[in-house]
């Protein structure tokens, strides 16, 4: 029977193998969940698979686990990165969490002309994508960046990277043949903040040689709704769906 | 320039018509929002279109506006139904959010083996459509119909509707050409509780004529991201984005 408890832990994974638990994990495990020694506990570390562990040691401040067999193979995730401007807390929330779902290995925070917050919680974004793994059952975990600024990310942009820019004023051909059939790998998403992009980000964007537009449909939606649909459209052309 | 605030009211709305606002409405654009008589604000009702209407009346308890201008024609959606299987709160709130943004016609809670749900509060949800509907610009509003039991829609389902099945244990094909050749409008996306369907239910609904199943990718979705991903497919094959 598979284990239902599934932990992110920092640490190699191997046949054999033993993991360290934190506290806080600890906690959670012998704690929370009631768990105790020879119960068995799926962990994945993001490169490793997943792997079976059962309880060797449990203690109130720590406890150590032990790797009996591989459950699943690592995923090897196709190469997406989602650039999003930072929006209200929970919707911010939210995009992480739906980024994480679905796949995509860089999570970078941009700022933009029309973007209000000027910090994120990088460690708390962080720990939304690590628990978003773990319930979705996925062995990747997305790694969230630093706040930057859009401008500075542009200038030291990968060339041979596509980025797909949702530009939301252009609604014509959303999602047409023509379009998808431009997507490319490795690629990155770019979702506006509330109230869209300035005209001079506009401009700027569509001239970069590594730029591709991609209209999201008639209807404006919130940077939430936007990320999600662009992110399927990405991953159904060209990512793991296809 | 265009009205900042913009409301659905449930009255007609043409040429010089007057408009009657409730208590809340009335507390809100001249309590909260501090409008008076002349200011501008933009009305619809989910069938004539968007309207620019001028306060002629402003109390505390109500109030009258004028119709002066269409700003915006009726749109009309694609035939296009959401089932989803209710959850927690939050992610309730944010599927039928989103179904409205995505410019679906009725969302329908349904009951299935694995819902825990026993009730919703299907005026709630329905106010969170109109406010979707309010904050995105759209001139129709999605329909929130009261819960009902998969197994009563599925007897009395239209036949010529297709009820598109969000199966998370099929993952190959997903959103490939042959798949989404097959979607036809009117159409009905149906997605899972957590926890998913069960053996007899997914027997039952794969046996159905008007059912279609469309995978949606290798990794296990939460409900309110597999709702998004699974319209947007629908839009960009066969709905207003194709």
């Amino acid at each position: 029977m598979r284990p239902k408890i599934r932990l992110y832990v920092d640490q190699p994974l191997d046949q054999g193998q033993s993991v360290v638990l934190t506290r806080e994990q600890a906690h959670y495990l012998f704690g929370v969940m009631r768990q105790g020694v020879g119960d068995a506990v799926a962990l994945f570390n993001g490169r490793d698979g997943e792997w079976r562990a059962e309880v060797a040691d449990a203690g109130k401040r720590g406890g150590v686990l032990s790797c009996s067999a591989e459950t699943k193979a690592q995923d090897v995730l196709p190469d997406l990165w989602l650039l999003f401007a930072p929006i209200k807390k929970a919707r911010t929330d939210f995009i992480v969490e739906k980024a994480a779902e679905m796949g995509v290995r860089r999570i970078l925070p941009v700022q933009t002309e029309f973007t209000n917050s000027e910090r994120i919680r990088q460690d708390r974004l962080q720990a939304h994508a690590i628990e978003a793994a773990e319930q979705c059952g996925n062995t990747c975990v997305a790694e969230v960046a630093a706040l930057a600024r859009l401008e500075a990310l542009l200038r030291d942009w990968p060339e041979d990277r596509q980025l797909v820019f949702c530009d939301e004023i252009e609604a014509e051909g959303a999602g047409s043949s023509a379009l998808m059939g431009g997507l490319a790998v490795p690629g990155a998403v770019l979702i506006g903040p509330e109230g869209g992009f300035s005209e001079a980000e506009r401009k700027k964007l569509r001239a970069l040689p590594f730029v591709k537009v991609l209209p999201l449909g008639p209807r404006v939606l919130r940077a939430d709704t936007a990320a999600v649909a662009a992110l399927t459209l990405w991953q159904q052309a060209v990512g793991d769906w296809a």
